[in-house]
């Protein structure tokens, strides 16, 4: 819209007549003296309409919340007992010389959206999840979900890796079996791609270091906080790595450049949620079986079958908050039985693996590790697990030619958001979020 | 890997010992002398080993093509006579003094990849992707593709456009019907999103400006060399537009700065392909239908239907060139009939819409205009085409409640690639490419 000035510029405009276009979040009438908070991208200011106005005046006895408006006015500043703690743009107002409907709304907002806080539960959150969204405090969380990705990728470009786009349609349910939605292909099945694991890795075998920012499709049915079926995966694998430490090193570094890139750019969107960034200290690294001895020992829990669940995440991450100061632990050789196939094994301990989670606030984000890099010694994984290396011909290829030892990780982005602003659930940190009963909308 | 330098960095320590991993892409014997051609991420450097290396001359016997190895050597410059035409590391060879075997192949390769230019036929080529992309060449190919990525987010967030994620996974076949791949999801159908269009105009009754890269999905049955059933789209949405000429500007200040930072950055990957940049001239804008008239006027070639077919745009494109000297058009005001119920008629006639094509060396790369943001308007226009809003309610909502004026574009990422690099297949600018045939590797 030409001419049109956005309303965190209007500080500097002082003293002249602009032009902004917003929404109107509150129509407040004093009598004489009509308040409408006009609200666009970059912020919200006050204007106010005199009975002098005349047309504007008239005009503003039509408008109504979420009216869609071109205002013209003077930029004034608002007197001191008048100003808006705590808001950048409490100082000014516009003293409105004419206003135009730029598109009315047909009905009125099922809910109040311009409150600190809505206080609805999660259903009905997600139902009018695009009407709720016009609220500030939810577009923050968006705000800083835009950030991190563009901080990831930064990040991830500056340390040489190469951005790939791996297909998410394939042909066989390859990492193992279940967990896979299936699709009507033409006159064959496909499936929903559960991970860009297997591209990934042909990805280093040609590129070294290779990332990926794409959607991942997991057919469980989970009905928990922290589970969805669809998400959006911060993938990425390092060719050429001497041990899994240096896989551990890499995420550490991104996921602290990550932070701080969100502390510098949305200080005013975490400051809505309350929200601290994470402490900048180095990630303490147990070993799962010290966690495991740590959890009975200082928590009675007892753990079954070697993995660790999501009460015992919670525990060691408030250890690790306790004894290191860290927001963050790594958690690493896990047994062979719980991890795929292609994770390698520990040299000194076969039974368990050169693997880690990485847990936020006692939530685990990341998942990785070194891989099999051998070709012998891969297919005789399979094996191993009784399944047949020649249903794994074309992921076998990467190897069968030369690959050098590598490694990488799976986050999941929308868990860091949630975990940063304390969300109750990771359905708040997505637009629109899939589960079991929700496809819509 | 510790202590490891990258090739390219090798010419800044000449006289020096330093270690260098990678593939070996070639293996000499000339009897006394061993050669080995070396290639990591960022070059290629010659090596050569002596007899008097011992130990690693030994070594050396064993060596094959596509091993990965770690290579101690002195940083030499080459004698001028021996200086490879062209390299940037050609001034450069290593002398060997320990070799080390990171990995081994198992087998050798299919065919030789280190040549300028592999000799496939497409099929061969897709079938043994992981290995061809071993190929310097084709390997550009993504180099490109990743700094065309990168260079459209950071256009999109310089112009103030939120990056967002919106779901591949839907409840209804929305858009009017076919071409979507159905899900099978737990107990009942989804669909695979063609377009993130109706979230990306929720987006803008939020936000503003959005965009998103992100897997679309088509059940298409082409047989082409311009279409696949699954691409990355490359999409925006901006709202308080005027007309459809801002969607237009901000579409070509974007693709021209996508093309000035692939210049910027993948200069070489582009002088493989003797490819050159589109013309920096403004995008010419013809009506389509007067794209139609220079079509029967200068080509003789009738157009039935209203649409320009592939070869029509060939031919505009050919005179846009010709004309203009601009490699883009924008053919505007497409029928309405022709185009999605959620496009914006044009007010001074009704039978064509505010919408574009954009034209890119005779290839459609984007689509795009302005949407009907107006609840009454757009609930006629689908009724006017036989469909029931009620089946569109979640998506109405976003203009029940006022919506500013918006537009947008798709935009097909891997046809900027295919046209710049002028490769004869979309399908050589993925990956992994899918078609009606392909779901592998």
């Amino acid at each position: 819209m030409k001419g049109r000035l956005l309303i965190a510029e209007t500080p500097r405009h002082i003293g002249e007549t602009v032009t902004i276009a917003g929404w109107v979040s509150v129509r407040r009438d004093h009598g004489k003296l009509i308040f409408l908070d006009i609200r666009d991208r970059s912020g919200s200011v006050q204007a106010i309409v005199l009975p002098s106005a005349g047309p504007a005046y008239e005009a503003a006895q039509e408008i109504r919340s979420e009216h869609v408006v071109a205002i013209e006015g003077l930029v004034k500043e608002r007197p001191g007992g008048a100003e808006k703690a705590g808001s950048a743009l409490g100082g000014i107002e516009l003293e409105i010389s004419a206003i135009r409907t730029i598109s009315a709304p047909a009905e009125t907002l099922p809910f109040e959206i311009s409150v600190p806080e809505l206080d609805l539960n999660l259903d009905t959150l997600l139902d009018h999840r695009t009407i709720a969204l016009r609220n500030a405090r939810l577009q923050a969380i968006f705000r800083i979900y835009s950030t991190m990705l563009s901080a990831y990728a930064a990040r991830m470009r500056a340390a040489d890796f190469l951005e790939i786009k791996t297909p998410k349609l394939v042909g066989s349910a390859t990492e193992g079996g279940a967990n896979f939605f299936t699709v009507n292909y033409f006159d064959r099945k496909a499936y929903l791609a559960q991970s860009p694991q297997f591209y990934k890795q042909a990805g280093i075998s040609i590129f070294e270091r290779v990332f990926e920012v794409g959607s991942v499709f997991r057919a469980e049915p989970h009905f928990t906080t922290r589970h969805v079926n669809e998400y959006v995966g911060l993938d990425a694998e390092l060719g050429f790595i001497s041990d899994f430490s240096e896989v551990m090193d890499e995420l550490e570094a991104t996921i602290k450049y990550v932070f701080a890139e969100i502390g510098k750019e949305r200080a005013s969107e975490l400051a809505l949620y309350g929200a601290a960034l994470p402490a900048d200290v180095p990630i303490p690294r147990l070993r799962l079986s010290e966690a495991v001895d740590i959890l009975r020992e200082s928590y009675g829990k007892e753990i079954e079958g070697g993995d660790i669940d999501a009460e015992g995440e919670r525990m060691i991450g408030e250890y690790v908050k306790e004894k290191f100061g860290s927001d963050f632990v790594f958690l690493t050789h896990y047994p062979t039985a719980l991890r795929p196939f292609y994770t390698m094994p520990s040299a000194d301990d076969p039974s368990v693996t050169e693997s880690f989670d990485l847990i936020y606030r006692g939530l685990e984000i990341a998942s990785g590790g070194q891989r099999i890099h051998d070709y012998a010694q891969l297919s005789e994984s399979i094996r191993s697990r009784g399944m047949n290396p020649d249903d794994f011909a074309s992921y076998l290829d990467v190897f069968r030619y030369g690959c050098p030892p590598h490694g990488g990780w799976g986050l999941g982005s929308e868990r860091i958001v949630q975990k940063l602003l304390g969300l109750g659930s990771i359905k708040e940190a997505i637009l629109y979020p899939r589960d079991v009963k929700r496809l819509s909308p």
